[in-house]
């Protein structure tokens, strides 16, 4: 249960609230819409690929993609049907422990996803680093961090 | 196309960048995992809801909901069967110009929204308002409002 005593955000809070989860949705969209038009890939198909890139022999158990990606298992896997089509990935079910399905960066979805990055990093440099000056930038890093390492919640 | 001027993002940069995915994905999963515990609602049909309840009348059009809740249109139409499913939205063709589908909050869809609102606030209050002093927190705020404010991609 939520803890009675703590009492729901003031309305400035809220609207702090408001403005990350916005922030987050408007350089998102301007990623989106870069890497669709330029490299005719969605930004979580790039996070897939990533993901796959920096696993160690370039593949991931599908279980473990979803938990990276921050998708359903189901939406991972409809994700990954459209990639092996496209010839950026391959999957194999793992015999040995009939545990499931791994997928596996191609030759050709590491050249796409080098392309990708290209777009993708000028994006993330223009639309959210440039935004701000060194100071400003390490103070957002500094309270993100604050954030992204809180711990899972108890119940 | 990317200005080629643009040099991609140092690693101090990128380290700031996905601090700031890590938060939001962070504080999401937690507030989505209280939602789901004690409310047994998604954190964006949550969304879907209080779009509805802020809209004039409680409708949208089912395009307009899409935007508004950063969901594709087709996750949309799953979403909204779901909670029509479950008696807390209907939807309604628009016979006058034909173009398309309202949906709108029920009576019961209202109860439910604030049921979960205050498990919602509740999560917001102590994973995210919680972290920061109140100094620390209007200064998230004015960082992030610049990510928010930022226009459309030019291509």
């Amino acid at each position: 249960m939520v803890d009675p005593a703590s009492s729901p955000p003031s309305g400035d809070e809220l609207r702090v609230w408001r403005s990350f989860l916005s922030a987050h949705a408007r350089v998102l969209r301007n990623l989106e819409a870069e890497l669709l038009t330029e490299q005719r890939l969605s930004l979580v198909s790039y996070d897939v690929l990533v993901q796959l890139a920096e696993a160690p022999g370039r593949q991931l158990r599908m279980a473990e993609l979803a938990e990276l990606v921050l998708l359903s298992r189901s939406g991972v896997t409809r994700l990954v049907d459209r990639l092996e089509r496209a010839g950026l990935v391959t999957r194999q079910r793992v015999a040995a422990d009939g545990r499931g399905v791994i997928a596996e960066l191609t030759p050709a979805g590491l050249d796409r996803l080098r392309a990708a990055s290209r777009t993708h990093l000028a994006g993330v440099a223009r639309h959210f680093v440039a935004r701000f000056d060194p100071k400003e930038l390490a103070q957002l890093g500094e309270l993100c961090d604050r954030l992204a390492q809180a711990g899972e919640p108890a119940g």
